[in-house]
Parts: C-alpha cells; sequence; structure tokens
C-alpha cells in the first residue's frame, strides 16, 4: 500500500511502479537523508511541534538505519518508490506510528531538494580538492623537468619552442579556474530549501535557520517555490563539470600525440597503459584515450538535464525526478578522472632529447629573427616578410635557419649583422620571452613559485 | 596475468583496471558475443583454418557458456576486462588451450563491431514492434472516440474545432515516420564487420560471406579500416530516439495540459498516475512526466557519442568504448516509454462534455465566417478584416459570435446572409473541413482506414 | 598579397578565403580592437620599443579609424581576412610604414584573446543590469496585485493556493542567481592575455600590467600559452546564459498556460502578442513562446563550443575562430529576452477573480485539513490517509471539501472539530504558511523588501 | 497596419516586431514561396475557387515579384513579418485587391511547411551531389597512390601497415552511408503538407494531389494537425548532418596529424593553407581545422531544434520559427566543408618516402609473426603470448624486429623456422591481408572497382 494512496481506488500498474521508482538510483542519499531528517527533527522538538520523547525515538530510529545502511543490510524495493519512503518506513517498522510524525512539516519535494543540495555541497568540496591534487602533479612534473625543451604548437605546427614545463602548466591555470569555478557554484548550493512544503510553506511554526545552522548551510531559500523548483545548483556542478572535462580532454589529446611514435616525447608508465588482444608490441594510452571519450558523457549530462528543465512550470514537477542520474555519473566521472590523471602524470617519463631533436633542426626561431630586425628599427610587418622569404628559400633547397651563413643573411636584408645567428638556437629563443608569463626560465620559475602558493593557500575551505 | 600481457613489465594500476573495464556494462552482449563467436568458429573449421573436432569442442564449451550466463551463473571480474575475454578465458578453463584458437583470424576490435551490430538490429527490430503497439492504441482510442469534438489549438489558443480522434491520429503518423526511420536505419546496421581484424583484415583466408549468411547479415563492410572505426548505427539509433522521444514529448505535454483542473478533457486511470506524500487530494500524471523528462537523457547520449567521436583518427581508439552505456540506456528508455504510453492509452477516458463545452461559447469559428464571405466573393484578407472586427467586437462587449445577430453581422458585412450562423456550431466547423487530411469526420474515418493497413501490412519484417 | 604570406607560393584559393575570413562576424568587435591597440601602443613608447613620436601618429590614426567604423564608412573586405588585419592595412594607408610597428611584440592570437575579454566583460555587465530590470518588474507586479490568489501547481495540477504574487518572486531569485553566477564568472573574464604572443611570450620588453590597468583588467594571464588558448570565460558566458534561458523558459511556460482561454489568469497586452493571418479571432502570446523556443539556440551554442574545444591540442587552432558568431548570437538573444520580458511584464493584467475561482471550489486545502488533524495530535501519515480517503468520498460524490458537513468530518475522524471547516478558504490556506519563504502575505511582503534591498545594492558594479 | 490586426486596438511595440520577425533570414525561401503559391494558385482556379482571369493575374504578379527578387531590388520590411506577408503585400501593389485572394483555403502555418519542405528536398540532392564529388576525389587519390604504405594506426599508436589508399577509402564507404541516409531521408520530406490550413484542414474544395504533382511531391500528410507541427523533416536534416560532420572531423584530425611536421606524411597545397601573422615559416592546415571545428556548431543546431521541439502541445507554436536559422546555417556549412574537401584533397601530395620510412623499422608486423605461428599449430593466444615477449626484448634492447636473427627467434619458440623472417617486410604485411575489405593491394582494387561502380550509378535521383 502506498503511503499516499488514500484517494486512490486502483493499484498502481506494476510497469509504472518501475517508471516512477527512483530508488535504484536515489539510495545514493540515504546518508545526506538521514542526517537531514535528524535535523528536520529535533527542530520539530525544539519548536514544540512533537515532544522530546517523540523526537529521541525518531533519533534513535534513524541512527540505527543509518547503520544498517552503511553496512548495506537494507533491501530497496521499487514499490517504495525512493530512499525518503524507505526510511520512513523502515523508521516505523521499527518505533511504531510515533515514526509517521516525521514528515510533519515538510514535504518529499522540500525533502529531496535538501538530499541534493547537502550531496551537490560534498562533491563540489571533494573535487576541489582532486583538482588541487591534479595541479600539485603538473606543478611538480614541470619542476622536475625544467630543462626540457620543445617545439610549441599551433594548428599543431612547430610554431615556437617552449619549455615542457610551460606548456603542462598552462594546464595548471586551466584547473585553477576549475576549481574558482566550483568554489563560486558553492555558494548557491549553500541555500537551504527544508521548510518549503509541498511548494508553499508549511502551517506549522518551522525553524528553518535552525535546520540550516545544523546542517552546515549559509542561506536559506526566500521562496518556497523557487526552493522546489530550483535545479540550478546541478546544473551549475554539470556545467564546470563539462568545462573541466574541455581541459582534460586537452590534455588528453596532448598526452597522446606525444606518445606516438612520430612523435615519441614521452613515455608511460607501464601501470597506465594496455595491450592489444592481437597486436602484441601495442602499448595504448588507454586512460588518456578514455578521459578524452568521457567528455562526451559530461556533456550529455549537462544537455540531458538542461533539456529537462526547458519550459517546465511552476512548482516541481516529475521530470525533475531525472536530475539525479546524470548528476551522480558525471561526480563519478570526473572523480575518477581526476585521480588517474594525477597518478599518470606522476609517472610520465619526458623524452628529452627526442623534444630537443624536435625542435633543434626547425623553423621555430623565425620569429626571433624578425624581432632581431624590428629592434634594428624595421617596421614589424616588413621584417615578417623578409624572414618568410628566407623560409621559403630554406624550404626549396631543403635547409634550415641555422644552414644559412650572415652573407646570405645580409644579402636579404642589410640590417642582419654578425650577431643575428645568435637568435636561433632554442634555447636562445626560449630564454629571448622574458614577458611576464613568459617561457623563459626565469619566468617559468616565478609561475611555479605563484602556483605553489595558491595550492598552499586555496586547498582548503 | 592478462592476455595481451607478453610486453608488459609491471601489472596494470587498479584504479586504470577498473576505468579501462567494460564488463559491468558490456555483459549485456554475452548472447550475441557467443552466436558471433559460433558463426566464427563454425567459418574456421570450414576453411580448415581449425579442424573440424577443435571446432567441435569449442562450439560444445560455447554452448554451455552461454547457459550458464543465461542463469547468472557467471561471475564478471574487473580484471578481464570485457564479455569477450570473459567468454574465452571460461572457454580455455573447460576445454583447455584449444580454446585459444578461437581468437584466430580476428580481434576484439571486430568482434565488438560485430557484436553491437547483432545488438542494434535486434533491438531496432523490437522499438519498430512496440511503435507499432502504440499506433494501435492511439488508432483504438481515436475511432473508439469519433464524436468528441474539441478546441484545436495553435499558441496554446483556442483555433479551430477538431475531432479528438484527430488530434490523436497526428501522432499515429509522428509514429509512423519514426518507424520508418528505424526501418531505414537497420539497413545499414546490417553490414557485417567481422574479419576486419584490429583494422586491416586478416592473414587467414576468412570467408566472411559464410559468416554474414550464418548471422543474417544483408551485406559487408568493404573496408577493414571503416569496419572498426564505424559507430554510425549507434549515432543513427541515438537520433531516431531522440526524434521519437520530441513526439512523445509533445503527447506528454497535450496529456498533462488536458489532465490539469483547467481543461479537464481526460481522466488517467489511478494505475498510471500517483499520489503526493502531502497533498491528500493529488492524483499526479507521472507517467507523461516522467517520459517528457526522459527525452533528456536521450538527447543526451545522442550529444555524448557525437562528441565521442568528433575529432578521433582513423582506426580504433579507446574512446569508441564509450558508445555503450549510453545506447543501452536509450534503449531501456524508449522501450519502456513506448510501453507505458500504450498501456495507459487505453486506459485514457475523454471527458466529452468539457471538451464540447470548452469549443461551443467560443471564437473557433471566425475562420468559417471569414471563408464564407470569401466564398460570397470578398477577397480572403477583406474577409479576414471584417472578421476580425466582429470578434473585437464581442471581445469588448463580452459576446460570444453565436449571440450575434443576423442584423448585427449584415451590418458589419452585406455580404453575410441568413446562413451565415449555421457556419457557427462546432460540428459544422468540423465537417466543413473536408479537405484531404482535414477534420471532418469522413476525413478521420478514411484516415483511420488507412492508418490501420498500414499497421497490418508493415507491422512484419 | 596578404600580410603573411612571405613564405607562400601560390595565392589562397578563393573558397579558402570566404571559409577562413572571420571578418564577416569580428568586425562586431572593432572598438575593442581599437581600444586594445591604444593601449598596446602606448605601452610600447612607454617602454622604448617604439618611439614616442611613432606612438603619436599610431594614435592618431587609430582614433581616426574608429571613427570612421562608427559612421560605418569602412568597407570589409573577405581578403583582409578579420579585424585586426583591416585596422592594420586601414592604419599603414593612413600613416605609411610606421603603422607596421603597431604589431610589434603582439601577435593575432593574443590580440584577438583580449578583444574577445573585453568584449565578454562588456556584455556581462549589461547583461547584469538588464536581469536588474526584470527582476524590478517582477518585484513591481507581484508588489502591485498582492491580493491575488491562485492555485499553486504541482505537476500541472492544482496543490496548494498561492499568492500570484509568491509566484512571480520564485522567478525573482533564480534571476537573482543568474546575476550572481554572470558576477562571478567576471572574476574569470578579467584576466588580460596581451603579451603572450603567439603562444610563447615574446622577446620585446613589454609591460603587460600597464597595458592591463589602462584596459580595467584586474588579472594578468600568468601563462603565455594558456593565454591564447583559453575559451573558457566564453563557455562560462555560454552556460550562465543557458542556466538564464531555463528560467525564462519556465517563465514563458506559465505566462503561455495562464494566458490559455482554459486557466484565464492574465491578459496580455495588444502590444506583446500577434495575431493569425486565417484565425481573426487569435491573439498568441507570440513574445512568450518564442523566448521559450530561443532556449534552443542558446543550449546549442554552448554545446557547439564545447564540441569546438573538445579535443584540442595546444595552443591555438583554427577550431578556436568558431567561438565567435555562437557567443554574439547569445549576447544578442538574451538581451532582447531580457528586454522583451521586463516589458511585456508591465502591461501584464491578472484576471484576480479567475484565479481565485479555480481555488475557491477545490481540494487545494486538503493538507491544512490533515495539518489540522496533526496538530490534533494525529501522526502526519495517518492524517493524510483520513483526508485522502474525504477527497475520494467528494471525487467520487461530485462535491468539494467545503461542501462536507461538520458531521462528515466528524464521521471520517473523531479528530474534527467545529473548526476544521475554517482551514479550508483559499486565504485562510494562504495565510496559514507563515513559514519563512511561505505564501502568506506577511511572508511575501517580507521577501518584496528583501528583493528590493538586494536590487538597490547590488545594481552596481 | 499588419494583415491579421482585425481585432487588435494597439499596435505591436516595436522591439516585438523585430522579435517576432522572421524576415531577415525567410526571405531566403522567397523562391520555395512563390512557386508554391503559383501552384496553389493555379489549383484555386482549377477547382473554381477564384476564377480563371483571376488566377491569370494573380500568376503574372508572382512572375514579376520572382524577377524582382532575384534582381535583388525589394526591400525587406520588419513590419510585414515574413516573406509570405512580403509577397502577398507587393502582389497587392501590383494587381490590387485580387491579389488578396491568393491566400484563400490556406494559412501561414501550412504555407512556410511547405516552403521548408521545398527547401530542405533540394538541400538533401544537392549535398547528395557534393558527397558524391568528395567521394570521388576520395577514390581518385587512393586510385593514383596504390604503391604507398603506411603505418595503420589504432589509439594513435602504429598498429599494422596499411595502403595510404586502403586508410582514405575508408572515408569514401563512411561518405556512402551518408549519402544513403541523405536519400532515405528525402522520402519524409517528400509529405505535402498545404491544404492543412490553420491546423484543421480547409472549408474550400482544394485538391491537395494537384499541387503536390504541380510541385513534385511524392505523398500527402494524412493529417492537417501533423501538417503544420511536424518538423522531423528538418531534425533529420540537422542529424544526417552531424553525423556527416563526425566523418568530416575525424578526417581533418588525420590530415592535421599527417601534416605536422613529426609525421610528415602529406603536404598541403599553399592555396589551402595559411600562414601567421607573426611566425614567418608557418603554413597551418587551417581548412581541415576550420571543418573539424565546424562540427560544433552543426551538432549546435541540432541540439538546438531538439530542444525547440521538445515538450510543445499541439499543432503550431511560434517556437517553431526556431527551425529556420540554424537549418540554414547548416545547410550553409556543410556545403562549403564538402566542397572544400573535395578541392583540398585533389592537392594533397603524399610523401610516400616518410610513410614507408615510419612503418619499415617498426613493430607494426608482430601480429603476422603472431599468426605464423598460428599456422605452425600454436593456438593464438600462445602465439601472441611469445610474440609479446620478443616485442619486449626487442624494446629492451633497441632494436626492431626485423633485426632478430632466425635463432633468436627459434629460441623463443621451436615453431619459427627460415621462412619467418619473410612476414616481416611492411610490404609483405599489407599483401598477407588479402580477407575482403582487407589492405592487400589486390583487395583495395576490387573496393576501388566496387566505389567507382557506386558512384556512377547513384549520382543521379
Amino acid at each position: 500500500m502506498k503511503l499516499w494512496g488514500g484517494r486512490f481506488a486502483k493499484e498502481t500498474d506494476a510497469l509504472v511502479e518501475e517508471f516512477n521508482a527512483s530508488i535504484p538510483f536515489d539510495k545514493r542519499l540515504y546518508e545526506e537523508d538521514i542526517r537531514g531528517s535528524m535535523a528536520h527533527c529535533r527542530m520539530l522538538a525544539n519548536q514544540g511541534i512533537i515532544c522530546g520523547d517523540e523526537a529521541e525515538q525518531i533519533l534513535a530510529g534513524l541512527a540505527v538505519i543509518k547503520e544498517e545502511m552503511d553496512r548495506g543490510e537494507v533491501e530497496f524495493s521499487l514499490a517504495l518508490e525512493d530512499i525518503h519512503m524507505h526510511v520512513e518506513k523502515r523508521l516505523t517498522e521499527k518505533i511504531g506510528p510515533v515514526g509517521g510524525k516525521l514528515h510533519t512539516g515538510r514535504s518529499r519535494n522540500d525533502q529531496v531538494a535538501l538530499d541534493m543540495h547537502m550531496y551537490v555541497k560534498k562533491e563540489i568540496l571533494e573535487t576541489v580538492a582532486l583538482i588541487g591534487n591534479l595541479q600539485e602533479a603538473l606543478v611538480n612534473l614541470a619542476e622536475d623537468n625544467l630543462d626540457a625543451v620543445m617545439p610549441g604548437y599551433t594548428h599543431l605546427q612547430r610554431a615556437q619552442p617552449v619549455l615542457f614545463a610551460h606548456h603542462l602548466l598552462a594546464y595548471f591555470w586551466m584547473l585553477q579556474r576549475d576549481r574558482e569555478r566550483f568554489l563560486d557554484s558553492f555558494g548557491r548550493a549553500d541555500w537551504m530549501p527544508l521548510g518549503a512544503g509541498a511548494l508553499a510553506g508549511t502551517t506549522f511554526p518551522v525553524d528553518r535557520e535552525m535546520v540550516a545552522s545544523e546542517l552546515g548551510f549559509a542561506k536559506l531559500y526566500e521562496n518556497s517555490m523557487d526552493a522546489v523548483s530550483d535545479r540550478d545548483f546541478v546544473l551549475e556542478f554539470l556545467s564546470n563539470s563539462a568545462i573541466m572535462m574541455t581541459h582534460l580532454s586537452r590534455l588528453s589529446e596532448d598526452i597522446i600525440i606525444w606518445n606516438s611514435q612520430e612523435f615519441g616525447f614521452i613515455t608511460l608508465d607501464d601501470a597506465f597503459t594496455t595491450g592489444s588482444s592481437i597486436m602484441p608490441q601495442k602499448k595504448n594510452p588507454d586512460v588518456a584515450e578514455l578521459v578524452r571519450g568521457k567528455t562526451g558523457r559530461v556533456y550529455g549530462h549537462l544537455m540531458g538535464l538542461l533539456t529537462v528543465l526547458k519550459g517546465l512550470p511552476l512548482a516541481y514537477n516529475k521530470d525533475m525526478q531525472e536530475d539525479k542520474e546524470g548528476l551522480f555519473d558525471t561526480v563519478d566521472t570526473i572523480k575518477i578522472c581526476l585521480r588517474l590523471y594525477a597518478a599518470m602524470l606522476r609517472t610520465v617519463e619526458p623524452n628529452k632529447e627526442r623534444m630537443y631533436a624536435a625542435v633543434a633542426r626547425d623553423f621555430a626561431s623565425a620569429t626571433d629573427l624578425a624581432d632581431y630586425l624590428v629592434r634594428k628599427g624595421l617596421p614589424f610587418r616588413e621584417a615578417h616578410a623578409v624572414v618568410g622569404q628566407l623560409v621559403g628559400k630554406c624550404v626549396a633547397e631543403n635547409r634550415q635557419l641555422v644552414d644559412l651563413t650572415t652573407e646570405e643573411l645580409t644579402e636579404a636584408c642589410s640590417h642582419f649583422e654578425d650577431d643575428a645567428k645568435e637568435m636561433l638556437p632554442p634555447e636562445a629563443c626560449v630564454e629571448a620571452r622574458q614577458s611576464r608569463g613568459g617561457t623563459a626560465r626565469s619566468e617559468v620559475e616565478v609561475q611555479i613559485r605563484h602556483a605553489k602558493s595558491l595550492l598552499i593557500n586555496e586547498n582548503t575551505k
């Protein structure tokens, strides 16, 4: 018999029951549900809505149920629909009809909103900590390999030489924004919905501040209809996750490309690669590929919930039950991706010779030659054109810029002097970029110090 | 020890193992996997690649494994990665090293492609049949209520009277296109990939036609790299499902609106509604709401896989493993939605008096008055303007068109005569729309006959 | 001749030129581009990279070009690719080769990043202001109609009576979160990229702090590769817009439903509705419908850019040029939606009698009857069941709760006394919900005061 | 004055007018609109709904308007909302009030549906032809380079040697499915909606078959509400485009990677690459990058329209006006992408020596060594393990498989004999894969013949 069955003449269709039930996935919220119920119960007693003795029975009952669920002893059933009904049913079994008093002054609409807020707040903080770990792994890998020079790419074409450390640290800053974005969203998840009832508030003299304070919420929802209708905090978690996954997918692409035989810039540890059932020589960067692939499901969950919410009238609609599975899967996905990346980066071996070789005989220093001419007084556009023609000449003759003689340079432009060729070695190019945030070693060291201080100062909340 | 471990010096990291493993979801393909292996095995024997005796042992072993899995007796383990490894490992346990011969001439890349094709083909046909059932429920509900007249809406404003049956049948045709779209896609799922090996074909003299014929495939992939890289058939299933969900979401919106107290056009059976934990009077159209909501997850899965495939180089990449969970969830979702809708529609009770009342005193016949003037020789634009002013007058005076006297009509336009008011009753408006596909009863009856013939002729494949 | 053409032997294909060119849309950034160039120029002079006289010529030239573009006098051509090239070309035409010195120490990669940051910052602030206007319209409409009582809905079923004002204010708080979300994102758009060069920094002694300070940026990008690769601030604008559109789409749905003849809760002004080319009586809520529809394009643009960025290696790739059109269209879309909604709400006429009639004879007070029993000592679950049966009885007998006699109540449960029927009038239900954030008039007044204070205090930045 | 203004007391708000107007984009449909109106007019005359003389005036007027629009002489105005109103207004200006008779028996709802169907049908056929051109370019490039051997990749790791032609032809088959998918969708765009009126059919004795036949439609919509509500044919065009863009994005990724200095497998023509404003040596594969990037907008448009349609009640809603811009942009995008790819591929120069070098000293023949052992009687799993250990040994000693002596092979497994080393050259690996659809030259030649025959036979409709 359903708890809401009073006016119904007929049983729910079995397939409907299966379709409606959220217990297969919302059981994951049992801890939040019980903690929330305990706070609600204490408040009810404090306000004299139930008496102290009743509250004690309820609290004791809830504590036991929590332990049973911790131990996985509770069997969940579709007929009881959701985690709220399971807890309440079990409570009544344990302590009798007084258990029915727990639901006074609330509805499942505000109750599930409460559970979801508590859950999202917890997961934001865990995510933030995991991002910090990955940032740390990046900084360490960068710091340990400050001497590695590699080609920097645009359009996957060699552009200018950069420090391997500099390339890695670009990801540090992306993740730093991710971390800030998650923390900003925390403030909007931190609104306490309980007391909104089904949609209009409650006729009981509840103390919403007390519940908020017990559960560590900073704010109350100021409008009961908003409280039960709002899924912004879930959307925001999903969109922050989607943005973060763009970063991890880009890092993955870099790793996969670097790990190809043609680039050969890094070696991944056996523990983070897998083989082939048919090609004995294969050592595949599966972790990076899967992370890149899992970007799809996170985007999909975001699009899914946006779709669900589009055009829903106020207040609660059953469609909103669809907010959970996508969120849970997103949480699991981003956490394992962050964990694996931090672990994998700790084992990455850069092949510094391969990197250097790729940049040593290349046109990556062409810009520096143009800049040289600018410093000699040529407008940049003219300098660019001169060097463009030198590059064209080299390509045609299958030579490199370093192969040009000073005479050839001077012939191309009279501003070239003996020191022009000093611009060409990759180390020189790297060292010349001392603009703030540039790839010169001294600047990268500044960056690393800055990064470390952010990790120390912000990794707490 | 991994089956592919030969060249690896180190064990896979445990978290990597969990991350890589597809067995938690691809076990769902065990039947396809074993059927595919049996066909492969018979072909190997037929071509003399393995001997007949070996093939018999393998086939017998596979048959037993199939039964074990049917009975749920096999324990799946992350260490064995996927369903292919589980079957092969179990086979070797049962029949010894000869089991290792089964994988001759194939790779997991073409094997999983084969499994997925078999699965998608099966699910297309099941979906098509379920669509047919829902179409049938629509036709029956329409036919049983041919006398019900209701307002037809545009912009959720009453526009012109229509038959309730006509409104329902609009969904028949949407679903008809869905059915055709799924059937068209069948042809592109019907390409057989096995024999593509890892990506380049195989060195063994396999007979791909024989495998295709054993498994009921109409065509072969003509290019081995395409065979292992292609996920179009999954994308197409997802996009067909997404389009179908737009239809079910629209039907849901209609049902939810009709079921509101304000419209009150239908009564849903208790078995297909649910109550509230706090408001005893509620009887909520949860099924329709959930179907509308589940549209989100299907859109999301489509977006997810599109994202996965964007920008992947050839041939197989691990990202592609992400093709499965979204597909499986889509299959489950659309099948239960189709089943529930067919069942729910069989119990819908139209409230014909409410429908008629909504259309009887309304401006829904205004177009007919304008058409009347057109038949008297007025250009449509002028007729439209005349009637627009009459409507404006009625709104200002809080009257209806039926309340206007013939004198008032004639005053507005001298072309109005005594018979003008005969245009106004809703039945007259409905009957006047005898254009093919219009809402006149005779036309709707034609439609129903047509619809039924499609159900009879096409529900087989 | 392309400005970058030095090494090229052959002209660009004409179709490629059209395909590559961003000028048809990035001309929109001309103001930002010129302002950014001016700051860059002053800095170059300040650092002695160009001399003061050159800087003055360049600044004067840029000022003239700005005016020409303001007046729409500049013709844009595909051959010049983008806004940067157009400005530079025009500058050289005006002041000769010295114009070519402007590009010293920067690249189009950091230049376009700068333009986009300036643009997004400006649009965030405009959006925030427009949200504030809409919030104000909501508060005003609520305050002007504090006496209107209507049904509150869940599942589009009448649930409990609420104040019309309360329902409206729910949207105030959604928009409040939108406003905060946009403001939070401002901080991440406020990083200054110029000086990153193509990807690695620049060899010139640029002063990035000076440029940032001139242009009002709070922070610098700390890593040059991040600076040219980052499109997070665009993604964040798009996802904030998408979340806001969920809110506007929900408000639209409410408006459309309320505006139906069946609900009849509001009248929209003629100025915000449109008619039909064929049905003279129609008055369609097109604005609300279009806003609901435009949700799709905003979701689409978000999904589009997420897709673009997925899996791109560092640093700049041409794919990133695809960040603009979707952003520009999103900006235009959300701004016109916000403007129209604020204007339309100012003209909405609530039909208070229709609203009240809808709630007067209904079961919307059932919860209050159950709460009454709870206050008499019954556990909530039992009270719920009692009232559920009373509702069932009424439905069967086609009566309302208000029609039940005290005797019938007492018969159903002995705890009912004479005062039970006082719970039933809608006003009583509304007034009983005095929990914080509830729908009681006193609470709604508190809410309005709070809302107004937020508008006053935060509408400045 | 609006054409629908009869009942309105007030002018439309100017911003609303701008917001509602579709003329800025639907003017693109003028040709379809006029052609459709002509067919409608002839039918009206044929049925005696208007007289022959009136029809002649209307047809003559429409012909002139068509020419004016062809020449771009018509000024479009927001006040006239859409292309239908513009044509009708212009017609009335030209031929007087009789022009108002053209709209008899139709509504803008079925009129715009007709225009969109005609447009989509036309664009499907153009797309199909362009796909054919690209397929042809692929076949030609493949055929011209049948001697080029390159590494085949999985996980971007070298896997097994393949013919360059084989790799290219994989895309032929993807595009073949795209072509078929578009052609299948043609059948569902080929339903004629006119005669549906606003939603319910029309009171005039129209002959819908005649209109369909005049305009080349194969079928009629059988239900008038479906006819005006259906946007499936647009969704299907978008999803087919999205799937096709996954293919082009993958081809782009291959091109970009091959074009990197590290791979160096191809040289792109100057006409299809662009340079850098700062790095004179750059030659960027912009076309491939932009195509990959434009995948995002196509996915976005699909997601956008799916969102628009989700949960819309029947029949027409203004939201549906949002079906156009995304479609038009998709049409433009895919057509230019197809055109550019066909042109670019004609100029691609494979660097066969680089390709061969990449595969000559590599482990890509490991599978063949394992297959050798299988043919000697070893179960595949054991053979795989033996070769895996040989690969491990080589990696540790920095050698290749070709460097192993026959003695070393025999030591690893006694089944190795003198002929084992014949398996190792890349050509041998390629030639050994003679399974149907495999990479052996003979099989690739079969593939090319098959491909060509498809191009000849299907490029007509």
